[in-house]
């Protein structure tokens, strides 16, 4: 199996079957047909037999698909079944709203970290994170394992923040902040932007196209 | 112009452009060509020009673009050319972490109440803006004028509070519960859904792929 030949597009839908894997799961059900899967995921049968097919199949003629088992092989494709040091660069609401998201998947992320330029946080804990100083940023890394950091700082300090993180062996990095960093991140560094205001923006465009209808 | 003929993937496009062609003004540049943008952009030239001729061009051959002139254009087309009041339900750090978010277009998003079922949180303020307790969301609802509310409440009660939104008027929700709200959404409502794990879990996904190839 190689990972290369895999679509983006299907790489975005994985993620969602395996959340819809998990409320099957905790509902209980065994074994599910592409056909029920498909009807409750709202995507056609025959896209998820293609989709699940790029990973060499998992479903049975006539008996579908069994779900913890899938669920688990979709958590190794997407590298779920080991844990990630992460750190998060910037402890204000983002920040701590992201440790909790988190926790979601408790064995495969562990947030270690958070740091922040407020002087008033030093030394603190929040939910049990100690919060260091940003100067302290480059040799924490070097210390520590850490593979993820999520920026949810302004974006007048990302890049440089982001640079410091490259520099220090940061292999992925999950963006918050108002900017791309495709200019000072190197290929070899996964990138993973949230633009939080352009999807209120995309928000507010489908709202404006349905009152045009109206 | 109709709406209805712009495809997802350049109303995907359009946020970035207002927010490069933002950049671009606040560092004073005043008009920009397609190739210019493109390389700042990494999209290719014809993209751009593509792109922009769905709602009617705005660039002259030789000139290039306007950058505030372009700007404003698609600020319209995205409907940010006027405020929309919105609410946000759950007060905990990502509701205040939006809340700051929605300031980014202070004229477009105005955020004019937080609601939550914690009652220490009751007749409280956050940055100038009232908290109310979750009961009373039907009443205020009905009592002012809101289009927009965000949903950053455990999936348990999403569903359930999706509906109260949509029984009393709302029109978009911006989603953050780990849940699709399809089922018990109708299509005269819009939603974008923002599932902060699944962005980890392709964050994960890439660089378990990164690795592989070292």
């Amino acid at each position: 199996m190689s990972n290369r030949e895999i679509s983006t597009a299907v790489i975005k839908r994985l993620p969602r079957y395996y959340r819809y894997l998990g409320e099957l799961s905790e509902a209980g059900v065994e074994r599910i047909s592409s056909r029920e899967l498909s009807q409750q995921m709202k995507v056609t049968a025959s896209q998820i037999r293609q989709d699940l097919n790029n990973f060499g199949g998992f479903g049975q003629q006539g008996y579908g698909y069994n779900v913890q088992y899938l669920r688990e092989e979709i958590a190794r494709i997407l590298g779920l079944d080991r844990t990630h040091n992460m750190v998060i660069i910037g402890a204000g609401n983002l920040g701590m709203a992201l440790a909790n998201y988190a926790k979601f998947e408790r064995n495969s992320f562990r947030v270690i970290c958070l740091f922040d330029s407020n002087p008033e946080l030093k030394g603190k804990e929040v939910r049990g994170i100690p919060v260091r100083m940003i100067e302290e940023l480059p040799e924490f890394l070097r210390e520590n394992s850490v593979e993820i950091a999520a920026l949810t700082i302004p974006k007048e300090y990302a890049i440089t923040t982001a640079k410091i993180l490259v520099e220090n062996g940061i292999q992925a990095i999950w963006n918050f902040a108002h900017t791309d960093l495709n200019l000072v991140v190197p290929k070899n560094v996964a990138v993973e932007n949230v633009h939080l205001s352009e999807s209120l923006m995309r928000l507010s465009y489908n709202l404006k196209t349905i009152e045009n209808e109206k």
